[in-house]
């Protein structure tokens, strides 16, 4: 891993920040960041917003690869890292090779979707043409327990 | 499948025409079109814009989510097919999964990135919370040498 692990703790909270601001908007709770791997500059971000835009694809990391990109000038974003509240989609770790990142940093395991170690390791297939280093479980605690909030709250409206 | 052999035919050569579109733009040769199963109507078309937008996210397939979520009002892509000249990369049949699209058809297989029967086949995968219909090789020469002629003609100018 390039940050150390305070660093790692400390952008992490940022991505916690992120789910936050999704779940104020009735969101899913789940946040993103991209940090510079030179700089350590939080260079994106993203909460997911699905609901409010009804769009398939606005997950919290597509929205932050995509102002990424934007704020680079490049679909390639090799010299980032990217840090999530919970494990990748499919899409999303496709989004991840598909635009090079580094590394990837995620909070708590998806047993419905994920795909960077739950129900695929996609970010692990060599026949892709990138694997980023992963490191998961980074406050996954904190991560899981704004979802089971949110969902429990739902439910209890109903 | 939904549709008959003709119609199945005629959708993937209008997929072809924005494949060509991509190219006349100087992108890699790829187009998608999203056909409503109930109405026949074509709802959403898409070209490959990596290039032109250096963004990692826009290949046609999520050019067409994107513009087919707008059409419907909704992030469920329930009773539509998606017809696309190239095998969907990772990201790619991933928003297809997010986005509940019935049927999927694709013209050439991509070993380089394809997973929806190359490298992967995500569309498969029943722990995932959808698999489409799958139809491949339609057209598939016809597609397959748009990205051929595209590739020989870079080199050439090199």
């Amino acid at each position: 891993m390039i940050f150390s692990e305070d660093k790692i703790n400390e952008y992490m909270d940022l991505a916690i920040a992120e789910a936050k601001k999704a779940e104020s908007r009735r969101e899913v709770p789940i946040g993103c960041i991209i940090v510079d791997n030179q700089t350590g500059e939080v260079i994106a971000r993203g909460s997911n917003e699905r609901e409010e835009t009804q769009n398939a694809i606005k997950h919290a990391e597509i929205i932050a690869i995509e102002a990424a990109c934007k704020r680079i000038g490049s679909w390639r974003l090799e010299h980032t890292s990217l840090f999530v509240t919970l494990e990748p989609c499919p899409m999303c770790a496709g989004a991840i090779i598909n635009s090079r990142i580094e590394e990837v940093i995620y909070g708590a395991k998806d047993p419905k979707a994920g795909s960077v170690g739950s129900i695929n390791n996609l970010l692990a297939e060599t026949r892709y043409n990138h694997q980023p280093e992963v490191l998961s479980g980074v406050k996954d605690q904190e991560a899981a327990d704004l979802l089971r909030n949110f969902f429990r709250e739902i439910r209890r409206k109903k």
